[in-house]
């Protein structure tokens, strides 16, 4: 590989001029650019990002911490986040912490010892990330809500989006309600739940509160047998997720159950696949892809020290009707 | 955060005999080593990675190039390499490449910038890859085949899963197949395509090729309608991977064919969803996440330069029977 020392003598210049011109900084003659630009063209000229950043304390890697990337909510927000940075020529470096602080904690350790310039973590503690001290910026996804609007974050509207699954599900004519309670650790599960809440209590119709520890399939498939059984009536039924929901799916059909005519499903998220199941899942869609082109566009404010208006990022949520919901009867 | 100073000032010893107890080189005194590790542990010392990259050429950083990780099948490998480089103590920068070829090499230069050590690549075009010269190993991930014994490789027997697919749907007397190419510029659609063929063309059964450009829900849709319309009476499908017997199983169900007992399906790769659906699909499992440890290992030896007897590793297929296909009649 060509160094700084070989353009030089091949420009017929001094290292420092090459420098200048890398650099843009200090003064060099036009003609001298050019040659410079030439000779690195034709050495086929690559800095070493490493020394250079070293040299100016700066580095192009950003580091991304995800629960785990084979959950299908995560990969389109890396892949929001990856397509945002590259236009900058940042590039990612990644972690799965599987929700564990010790594991967080070390990814973010040696994500400073590689010189990382800045951090966007799913974590469900922003709290203990935040006291690691570790001198540059984090931008929390998906993970706070307003409670501190000082610390960096992008996250949906997910008490709106509870909001919305039962009120959707009131226009359609259910009556015996199960609503199902994601992860009580995970705030936006709880602020899910909360939404659906404040409008089913209100409202005129039975219902039934189904408590679940994770979001995944098995559990929700062990936990939907159980729902089939002590609540056989239920006809509608707001789930905590959309892997929660096609797991109900899949147990309700297995039964026979007729989906939407006798029983509706609404989900949370709008993964790709709910489109592709049969009947194709009706659900509340946070921009996933999005969220991670926000948190991505703030982490390079931070980074570059740029004026930031506000630091908390809502994003809006929005019901995708599809065909395990029944349509809206007008005349009612 | 404390310096190799510190420590040694902390220490009463020279920087140069911390270095030593650090790098594990040279003689140190059993308690002078037990002062020095005391010391960094008081002072929460963390050595600067990327200055120890740059005094011993050796950083802890892998570059994994994928096409799209938002695609079902990637992230089952990102995490299987992750978890393997993880336990030693590497980090993993990644890309999603989107099959560009302008796109992989400048990731691969820019994963050289940034000092990685090694690659792991799902590219199309292995030899425009080589070509670069980017004097570090590069493992290839289900990507190449048998071609060329000296390029370090994994890769399922995808020859070997088309033919099982097409060997399990003869079993259980489908008469009137349908087998879906899937794209052409893909080794492993190929040998998929060609392995069925191996025994579709030997057997008694009618059977219809449909082409496809990608792997892709939307395509699949489209081309489910077609055959649906020109071979209405197909009662056995070989699909080029699942996503697409996703959309055909879709398709299928909205048009009230009855699957398994008038149609019957195999999709290919076992993706985590294809379990999830309903009936739940019958397809051929790629080891996606061992496919990616391996891959990891592969690498790892590459990088220690360590002795390898193979440098292609093919990981077996296996037959996932689920209810898309009938139970084999023993007694025909």
């Amino acid at each position: 590989m060509a160094t700084i020392k070989d353009v030089a003598i091949a420009a017929k210049v001094s290292v420092a001029t090459v420098s200048r011109v890398l650099n843009e900084t200090g003064y060099v003659h036009e003609d001298t650019k050019t040659r410079v630009i030439k000779a690195m063209k034709t050495l086929n000229y690559r800095p070493n990002e490493v020394a250079r950043s070293l040299y100016h304390r700066e580095s192009r890697l950003i580091g991304l911490l995800l629960p785990d990337i084979t959950n299908p909510f995560f990969p389109q927000l890396a892949r929001g986040v990856e397509d945002e940075i590259h236009q900058h020529g940042f590039r990612l470096i990644f972690g799965n912490s599987d929700e564990n602080l010790e594991k967080e904690l070390d990814y973010l350790q040696t994500f400073k010892q590689n010189q990382v310039v800045g951090v966007i973590s799913a974590t469900n503690d922003p709290e203990a990330t935040i006291n690691q001290d570790l001198s540059m910026p984090i931008v929390f996804l998906d993970r706070t809500g307003d409670e501190d609007e000082h610390v960096p974050s992008v996250f949906a509207d997910s008490r709106k989006g509870g909001q919305l699954a039962a009120s959707e599900m009131m226009k359609r004519n259910s009556k015996r309600i199960t609503l199902i309670k994601g992860p009580a650790h995970l705030r936006t599960a709880k602020d899910r739940f909360n939404g659906a809440l404040d409008i089913l209590s209100s409202a005129d119709v039975d219902f039934h509160v189904l408590t679940t520890e994770t979001f995944s399939f098995q559990e929700a498939q062990q936990r939907a047998e159980d729902l089939f059984s002590i609540y056989p009536k239920t006809d509608g039924i707001i789930a905590s997720n959309d892997i929660v929901a096609t797991a109900i799916l899949h147990e309700a059909l297995k039964r026979g159950i007729q989906v939407p005519s006798d029983l509706q499903l609404i989900g949370f998220d709008d993964i790709p696949h709910s489109e592709w199941l049969f009947p194709p899942l009706s659900t509340i869609r946070q921009p996933v892809y999005e969220m991670g082109k926000e948190a991505a566009k703030l982490l390079l404010k931070l980074i570059k020290n740029e004026y930031i208006e506000k630091s908390t990022v809502q994003l809006p949520v929005s019901f995708i009707e599809r065909q395990t919901t029944r349509k809206v009867d007008n005349n009612e």
